[in-house]
Parts: structure tokens; C-alpha cells; sequence
């Protein structure tokens, strides 16, 4: 597979053309931001991190019969998938209450919620990622009603092999997000990532923070964090 | 009837008990607030002039068989409404982009939506009164998904009569906020009040505001817009 021009560079990672055009290349960067891009840092590392964290996370969904854009790690940093057409949502996922949830709803972060919930954000820096109803979906033709079904369909299955999985590993997963894209022939596939860069995980025993709420709330070391969910990850793993 | 004891003073009105438990005696104020109570003013002569708008429309409503708390008006400034237990939702209807609406999903002030759209905002001053999902509403259990389903059929009821009576009026509803409470058996009864506080009315010609963001957003004399909805809607009556 040959690397060749840049795609698309985000916050977090650089997408490169190949020489095949359903797959492209994907760099994970060091850049860590939040609140909108309104806090920034170059985090060494945490690329390395994220790249590993994520690849073992979607052969552990791809296990489960749960496909996404993965198809393989080429280096600490460096990782193959499919390319698709990512729908500008943000689906979140929550079980416990936190972050801008207990912003918005009043209700205490750590509060266990009655059943999973999804939400949807819109992936607009410019309009800072709003929260959308259904129907605002509809309205702005991001997804069809058809496919908002899908995504929740989706996003509840990975939640519960997300959740059991980190549970064995001694880890609360909160809430996470995700992303998809539409392959060619129109199927949605899961996308992005999925790291502590998009999810909330506590240690089930202290409540410690091994996420990016270490950056955004200042609670120390970010790669140290990253690099215990990578450790226990790969604990797991029986080559 | 008889005024008894403040039962509760919001931004706009105050609530009296009377001799009968089942109905309460609601005064207009004439404060006028915006952006969550952060631009405050006293209006003279608005709190009439609500009073009025509203014992019109919620008797408009009445005729087209939309039953609302309102009994009767008492005097310029005072009304009797049956008691319910309110809702902590704002239900807004939307039938053309402005406002929250258009920062939240860049469509420009004044396109016409797809379809009526209803939103439902969590009705707490502290939180800043957000926006919710139907998730959200059960998680808080604000409103049963039964009462959800009734009060978006409620609203796209009345959207339809307002719409047309304003149209006759030369006035193009774009948007309105509705309270609704419940009865002492249940029932689910539309309250609190309609007028151009809770309303954008725009001229159907000019597209000159009628409404509160002559306040919000500083253009002209908010007795004269509220005046010209008033004269506009006791021309229609036929006494």
C-alpha cells in the first residue's frame, strides 16, 4: 500500500490518499484540544496511544460482529481503513450522567442514568457542535429518519459490548462518541476512533479519570492515563 | 370571586389564590426580560396589553375548540384561569427559522422550515432553560412519553389555527413558545399565556417585528409593536 497526498487534516489526526481508492491512510497527531478547540496542546505520545488504543478496540468490535472502517495498524502511528463519507454527527452515548449532560440536565455527574442514552451533536466547529433533536436532523438533512434509527441501533450495541469489555478491565466506560460514514453502496459503517480521546472511563474502584477530562480539568498526566487503558487493553490480548 | 394570597410571582405575572381552590387570579406585570433574565426592563403599559393579546387568542382558541386555562378577563391587567400544576416545559413551535433556532443550526433567520418543529426547552432558570431531547425529558421525568406524544399533537393543533388567524391579520406567525399544566384528574390543559412575548410576529409585508426582540434586540418601542398586534386582533372581534 503506498501513502500519498493529504486528504484532510483534524484536531487529532491527518487522513492520506493510497494507491487504492477505498482505502485510506490515517496519522494519529499529538494535538490535544478541548471546549471547541479553545484549549490546545501538543501532548507527546498521545497519537502513539490513541492509534494502539483504537485499533485494539475495533478488532475487539470486529470480534463481536460489530464492522467498522478498521482494517489494520501499520505502525504506533499509522493505521489502514476503509474510506467512507462521514455523516456530520457526533452520536454520544451515555450511561452515567457527566460533562455537559450534567451541565444541561442539573443531574449529578457520576449518577448512574435509567437507560442508556443517545444523543446527537452536530459536527460543526463554526456553530460549536450543537446539540440536535431528530427532528433538527431531518430539517438540516444530515441523516435520513431512517438512518438515525440505524445509528442508535448501532450505537446501543457497541455500548454494551463497549461497556462489558471495559467492566473486565476494571474501567467504567460513562459515555463515548462516535462516529460513522457511508460506504459507497450506501451502508453505514462505524468510523473515527474510539479512544479516551472520545470516551469517558473511571477506574471502577477510585473513580480516577483515565481520559481526556485529565486535559480539559488539569488533573495531570494525560499520556499516564492513556497509558493504563493501553496496558489493561492489552493485557487482553492472547496472541 | 375573591383575591386572596400571592401563590407565586414569575418574570411576567403574579399568581393570586381565590375562594375557589380550583381557580387562580393571574395579574400582568409589565417587566420585560430577555436572555435568561440578563436585560431587564419595566415597560409601562405592557402588562395590559399581554393580558388583552392573550384573553383574545386563548378565546380564539376556545372557539376552534382548544380548551386553555382561561376563564375570563377580570380587567385590563388581571384574568381567571383554572389551576394546574404546570409542565416545566417550554414547548416551542417553529414554523420559520429565527433566534436560538438559527444560531444553533445556521439556517438564516427567516427560512421557511420543511416542516412545523417542535422543540421542548427544560423550564429552570438555573440551567439557562435548555434545550432537551424526548430522552432527555424521560430520564428527568419531566413528562411521561404518553404526555410528550399529547403535547406535540396539542402543539401542532394550535400552530395550525394560529397560523391562519394570523395570517388574516396580515401577520406571519414564525415562532411561538406554549406552557401547558395538568388538571387536578390529568388532563393536559395548554396555559400560562400567548402574546408577542412568547411569539415572533412579523409583518406579513414588511417583515417588521411585532414582537419581543423590538426588546431583545433594540429596535423601537415595544408598546407600540404590541399595540399594533392588539388593534389588529380586536378588529376581528364581532362583538
Amino acid at each position: 500500500m503506498e501513502k500519498r497526498e493529504l486528504l484532510y487534516e483534524g484536531k487529532a489526526k491527518q487522513i492520506f490518499a493510497t494507491d487504492n481508492s477505498e482505502i485510506v491512510w490515517v496519522e494519529y497527531k499529538d494535538s490535544a484540544t478541548a471546549f471547541n478547540g479553545e484549549k490546545k496542546s501538543e501532548i507527546a505520545g498521545k497519537g502513539k496511544l490513541n492509534n494502539q488504543i483504537t485499533s485494539l478496540l475495533f478488532s475487539k468490535l470486529a470480534q463481536e460482529n460489530i464492522p467498522s472502517h478498521f482494517i489494520e495498524m501499520l505502525s504506533e502511528r499509522e493505521q489502514l481503513v476503509k474510506r467512507v463519507s462521514i455523516i456530520p454527527l457526533e452520536v454520544v452515548v451515555r450511561n452515567t450522567a457527566a460533562g455537559s449532560f450534567s451541565k444541561r440536565t442539573g443531574i449529578e455527574e457520576g449518577q448512574p442514568l435509567k437507560k442508556t442514552l443517545i444523543e446527537f451533536y452536530y459536527k460543526d466547529d463554526e456553530l460549536g457542535d450543537p446539540l440536535l433533536t431528530e427532528d433538527h436532523i431531518e430539517e438540516l438533512e444530515l441523516a435520513s429518519k431512517e438512518d438515525v434509527a440505524i445509528l442508535k441501533e448501532k450505537a446501543q450495541e457497541i455500548s454494551i459490548v463497549l461497556t462489558s469489555f471495559f467492566k473486565e478491565l476494571d474501567i467504567k466506560l460513562i459515555d463515548f462518541k462516535l462516529e460513522f460514514g457511508k460506504t459507497p453502496n450506501g451502508d453505514i459503517l462505524l468510523a473515527d476512533e474510539i479512544s479516551p480521546d472520545t470516551c469517558r472511563l473511571w477506574d471502577i474502584n477510585t473513580n480516577e479519570k483515565l481520559d481526556k477530562d485529565v486535559f480539559r480539568r488539569d488533573l495531570g498526566s494525560l499520556t499516564d492515563a492513556y497509558e493504563k487503558i493501553l496496558a489493561k487493553l492489552e493485557g487482553t490480548q492472547h496472541v
